[in-house]
């Protein structure tokens, strides 16, 4: 059997930091294709419902706690659970985010990305990347090791059409247990055709396909990354950042850069975490938060693949584990968080 | 005569960081009041500029460097000359913030400030002290040293009736040559009224004088403080910082906090710096920029008492002297900094 946490992490970071980037892509409010939020109006404030919770243990923005279709609560509530175990500060980047959270946050601009099947999805992709990078070679002052995480819903198709934009093969997850696989590729292919892109056609002008079939996280992640160099970054995500690995591959960003993610992802047969990764010679870890375990549905549901990952999830609770946080801990410490978060009234 | 830096600070940070907060206030745009920008429409614009010179060493979003109408450049090109010198890294805040910076800032958000001479000036006051707090606190993680700056536009007049609504007794200073005291004390005196106060009538309800008579930069510097507890602060500023420090000390905030200015505030003979620092029991720092040998009369006026101090140059001069940074490198960094900033095209 695996440890909970698989490989072993080879590093005791002394001042780590919890980065996650907060983003909205129109892509996302295709109805079908996300499960952040329980409608595709409400996913434009999951990415702030999410840093609210995680900041204040209190969701100010809307009404309830962000929840899939399929009844799975955010992954945030793990991450919330992992970050205050372990006492490990978090900071919130903004990047293309129309509703802002009520707590403090790094604006890094641009806008919300379109849809990519009818417009150039973040025609700002450079600016924010530059922008980041800015923050990024701020950041490497202060911290030794940065995990970054995301919350926008829709991403992984994004992520899919970049990565096949690019030409590198593998397939996204999902945070529905019945994955509208078939739904995002018709996605990616009407938005590869509008830019008269094909399979792996923009390998050569990576910036070009995140301007044209990206979202406002990928730029934002890489800039980091590239702002960092030097310091030790793991990316704190699924197949999203994997395909954020995949862009920076072909921008030839390079860096201490690896990868951490939940048991759910690694376990995927849908999708190609594992191979994504290991294709571009990059480091990935995996952490079971053992939610089988938990006491509520919201969450148990995570074990048999809803949800699965996000907001960095995977990369917070590897992180605690290096504090000493058991897995025990993590269960009880999300079953805690959810029973207990402050929603508001009325 | 005295050292460039007097007294002697008595720490040697190991990772210092360079706050700063932007602000608007309406109350800068009475004609007259401020002279952080060359007009009073311009102040909305006036602190982003201030950022982008400091960070990417050109200005993105008016047409020109900040001056003032006395022809006095912004005090932004000596702190980002002791910056660059000594390499310490800078993190910008917007609470209030009209017109927001083309670099990553940290959001508090919050409205800009109302002339206080017909309206409550800052009716979230406590939200933004309380996310103001919540990045103190996280900040806390990462620093042994905070200097925090400000740039708003008006700020002492805001800083004037803070100070008399709360019973301080002193005189701010003003970045025009001729004071218009007279002027500042007319809009407070008009705006005490209004709000049924008078000279130390809200002492015991300070956060109600930040409300009514205050500005966004206020509760910012205030939360910064609280949530710092038990890491040194360095409050980098003239008259309105020490002002912060009476609120701080109306409000019950303690912790390690001392004010470092420029020589030009401490001479002023127009104001009370001194003793009102002095007589809240703090210490003070001040730093001699020595721009009486600058080339450019943008700057050399300083020594005549334009501008005088402003985005933290006194704190940013301290911090940069603890690094070895020698007065004659400010001078010269300062004079290059001006001729060599970039302005947009056209």
């Amino acid at each position: 059997m695996r440890d909970w946490i698989y490989p072993h992490f080879d590093y005791q970071p002394k001042r780590p930091l919890f980065l996650c980037v907060l983003s909205n892509t129109d892509t996302g409010k295709i109805p079908g294709v996300s499960a952040a939020g329980a409608s595709p109006d409400l996913t434009d404030y999951t990415p702030s419902a999410d840093a609210e919770l995680i900041e204040l243990h209190k969701i100010v923005t809307i009404p309830a706690i962000p929840e899939s279709p399929e009844g799975a609560t955010t992954p945030a509530v793990v991450t919330k659970a992992a970050l205050s175990l372990s006492e490990i500060p978090a900071l919130f980047v903004t990047s293309g985010l129309r509703r802002k959270p009520a707590i403090p946050y790094v604006d890094i601009n641009g806008s919300p990305g379109r849809d990519i099947r009818s417009a150039t999805a973040v025609p700002d992709a450079a600016e924010i990347m530059e922008r980041s990078a800015l923050l990024g070679k701020k950041l490497a002052n202060f911290s030794d090791c940065i995990f970054i995480g995301e919350s926008i819903a829709g991403g992984t198709t994004t992520a899919m059409a970049v990565m096949q934009a690019l030409g590198y093969p593998g397939k996204v997850s999902s945070s529905l247990l019945n994955h509208p696989m078939a739904k995002k590729q018709e996605i990616v292919d009407v938005a590869l055709d509008r830019c008269a892109a094909s399979f792996g056609s923009m390998r050569s002008d990576p910036l070009g396909a995140l301007r044209e079939v990206g979202d406002p996280m990928i730029p934002a992640a890489l800039g980091l990354i590239k702002g960092l160099a030097g310091t030790k970054v793991v990316l704190s995500g699924g197949t999203q950042m994997a395909a954020v690995l995949c862009a920076a591959d072909a921008l030839g960003i390079d860096g201490d850069v690896s990868i951490a993610t939940t048991r759910y992802i690694v376990e995927d047969r849908n999708a190609t975490f594992v191979e994504t990764v290991e294709g571009l010679g990059r480091s990935w870890y995996m952490a079971d938060p053992g939610l089988e375990r938990s006491k509520i549905p919201a969450l148990s549901c995570y074990a048999s693949g809803s949800a699965k990952e996000g907001v960095g999830a995977g990369g917070a609770v590897l992180a605690a584990s290096l504090r000493g946080i058991t897995q025990q801990e993590i269960v009880e410490g999300s079953d805690r968080v959810l029973m207990t978060v402050e929603l508001p009234k009325g």
